[in-house]
């Protein structure tokens, strides 16, 4: 019963027979055959096969610092040596309580009480129960339902993939519907012909208030929202949306809760985008991903002071905000932290993001003429590029479908992961990429996305 | 903007501040002042001032192999330079597929199928979204209520909590209501005057199929249970209870989830006390804690062969079960696991923990002797002692709530951290504590049990 050695062919067996993947489609579980990433070095990742390639997503839009960091894997070993753990429920610890206030000093306005979580989802899950006990507590029990939008990612618990509107994932899973309502589609990409970008902003943040209106502001808790729609294909509502969609909860005493979980931590070149990049200062901000460079898990709900103070000392009504986790701010993960912020403060690397953005953005928007893609789109150093066929051809669904798939193969081949999504293909580089990685990382979509148009030309489909 | 150097009132400051602990108490946020733990060795931990601890419930019932292990701290800081982070949504990587394999290896019967999660409460909140979404593609949509007990504690995402019968954890709090039934507390101490623990046996089993049959079986989609209610009060059912409810579940096509998250690696001498411990093999089993001995986060929700089989493949209905996580199986918590497991095999931690238990056990029982002890259970290293003392005093109501704090306080001057829980204490040493340290540590409670019990008497509280 001790651990086997074993060849590729039996690691791989192991996975398919053992692990269940995130979001595994069960037509095909246990003959998924992955690639294996077995490791990694600055914003490379090498394969099973030794082949090195370009980490587009950084991981899962979280590996800020790149690869093989030593200081953050000393840091872990050396706060596990002292001391693995201790319980958040009964005692404090210095590591874990440095880094509350190292992120409260990174946050916009009073955001300043951390709720530490394990990672995303956990981080919106109890962002929105605590949002449930603010109401409870100031008797208001009906003021519970939370206005979210198409396209939105929130995370996997029951109650944050509730909040999410990514139609697809919703056929097989059950949510918790009477809490929730969906604005429609911020993207600007699918608005109406000839509509302006002015006529479209001043429509989706009249969705909102039309929303708070209809369902009654007695019964809307708070707003929930991405900077930039990541999982929905880097989304980026027009200027101005988030600020006066702030004023619109303002006015109906609607919480606003800012998802910072792919945008937080440097992905904008800031510590958080709400403030510096889209002029907000919300009631809660959740991150996690960026947080620890994804060396290790973790996630925070941050709470404002004012929120806290709402219902805390004579006014808290002897209540007990009754959640939070074995690994609420787990010390390993806060030395992790820790250190990810020192190694990104003392490398310049929100400057070294604010330098290199706009050519990643020149880069990216030159890709919207080739004749495949209807829309390259982004923001910071985030990317998609969505593609568009002739509606007439026969199996533009099918097509629809695996384009992403198709550009992405093609991309690995020439040493460049992607994120395919559907029509789509996202990509969120390490944030220490330097500028001929850039390039080289956009001469590679392009031969990808030239390569597939080719492909797709000899199957007779027709391009725009 | 750097890290400050600081001495410890200031990071007692940031800790009071800026760190929102679980279950935080609003009346006191701000002024907690709470114990700092910042070493530990073995079964020992320090404080800020240097006091040296038995750490009674292992961190918060999961550091199983002690503290200071620094085989864990190389494997993680090894996975960290080698590959930190993969994404589990589009590859896989060796470390994570081994330590699925691994952990299927040590499961009852044909739980094979390992999904990762960041902890205890996003495996049971995956668990039951499986059974969700398997009901979902077998056309049973209407199958969704999950039974659970009074006392249970299974987590803190909304869902998970719902599932939580700790009735003093709902007053601020909102729950799933229309997804659960709870069913009475199955604790034999409670039980009617003169009842036998036999005829207690039939009522419990009886309750959950009447549940069952009120709610209709079409209706009931699971029954969910810790093998012993370890947050409610270390409550052992009578012998027998599980597989008896087993029989009552399959009888009705009701799933059996067995939530292992502390009673899982080696809390009863065995890897899973599932089947070893209780006979039955469930259909999933949640677990998390001691997976990693505590020293990084992770959970998993194992799902057996037959769950699995019945939804995918042909049957799938091209369905995609769309949860996970961006730390799924993250290589660097599967490095620790692994670790962990190959510790606890090569030091035969299991079979100590079997050696020693009748001694805990022994020492635990002679506890029920003293007089302000109503009830001293407990089963493998998990213990409990419930205080009782004359309903007659005018204040006892106050003194339930506060029982458990006032031994714990005594303990601790002496050189013993407990977990306080009203009127109880609960502890769950780490696995290797000797057989002299498990006298040290029950010599120290029994102390602080009767010096408790000389305060109240001199505060005028009758004793039994």
């Amino acid at each position: 019963m001790t651990q086997q050695t074993a060849d590729f062919e039996t690691v791989r067996d192991w996975d398919n027979g053992n692990f269940v993947h995130p979001w595994e489609g069960m037509a095909g579980i246990g003959r998924n055959d992955r690639t294996f990433t077995e490791g990694g070095e600055g914003i490379y990742v090498s394969t099973q096969t030794g082949e090195r390639l370009i980490d587009g997503p950084a991981g899962m839009w979280c590996v800020q610092i790149g690869y093989g960091n030593t200081e953050i894997a000393e840091a872990m070993a050396q706060q596990a040596r002292e001391l693995a753990y201790f319980s958040p429920f009964n005692n404090a610890n210095s590591t874990s309580a440095r880094l509350a206030h190292e992120i409260a000093k990174r946050t916009p306005g009073d955001l300043n009480h951390v709720f530490f979580t394990t990672g995303g989802s956990t981080a919106v899950d109890s962002a929105l129960r605590f949002i449930q006990f603010r109401n409870n507590v100031l008797g208001l029990p009906e003021k519970k339902i939370v206005i979210s939008r198409q396209k939105a990612y929130h995370g996997s618990t029951y109650l944050a993939a509730s909040m999410s509107g990514k139609e697809r994932d919703q056929g097989w899973l059950d949510q918790a519907s009477h809490l929730t309502h969906f604005l429609p589609n911020v993207n600007p990409y699918v608005r109406a012909e000839g509509q302006s970008i002015e006529a479209f902003l001043d429509e989706k943040v009249a969705d909102l208030e039309n929303a708070i209106l209809q369902t009654g502001a007695d019964k809307v808790a708070a707003f929930i929202a991405e900077p930039i729609l990541c999982s929905g294909g880097v989304i980026v509502p027009p200027a101005g949306y988030h600020k006066r969609c702030l004023e619109v909860c303002r006015r109906h005493d609607v919480l606003y809760i800012s998802d910072e979980v792919v945008t937080g931590f440097g992905r904008m070149g800031h510590w958080f985008a709400s403030e510096e990049v889209f002029d907000i200062v919300p009631d809660i901000i959740t991150c996690a991903k960026g947080m620890t460079s994804g060396y290790v898990p973790m996630g925070a709900c941050i709470i404002s002071d004012r929120l806290i103070a709402e219902v805390s000392g004579d006014k808290s009504r002897d209540a007990t905000f009754s959640n939070g986790f074995t690994y609420s701010g787990h010390p390993v993960s806060a030395a992790a932290a820790l250190k990810n912020i020192e190694i990104i403060e003392r490398e310049g690397i929100l400057e070294h993001v604010r330098d290199v953005t706009p050519h990643f953005e020149a880069r990216l928007g030159a890709l919207a003429d080739l004749p495949l893609v209807g829309d390259a789109r982004g923001k910071g150093l985030l990317g998609c590029v969505e593609c568009v066929a002739d509606a007439s051809a026969d199996d533009v669904l099918a097509l629809d479908k695996t384009v992403g798939a198709m550009i992405d193969a093609h991309c690995q081949e020439n040493g460049l992961i992607l994120r395919p999504i559907i029509n789509m293909c996202v990509f969120s580089p390490p944030l220490i990429i330097s500028e001929s990685q850039i390039d080289q990382m956009f001469d590679i979509l392009e031969y990808g996305i030239r390569k597939t148009t080719s492909d797709l030309v000899k199957q007779g489909v027709k391009l725009a």
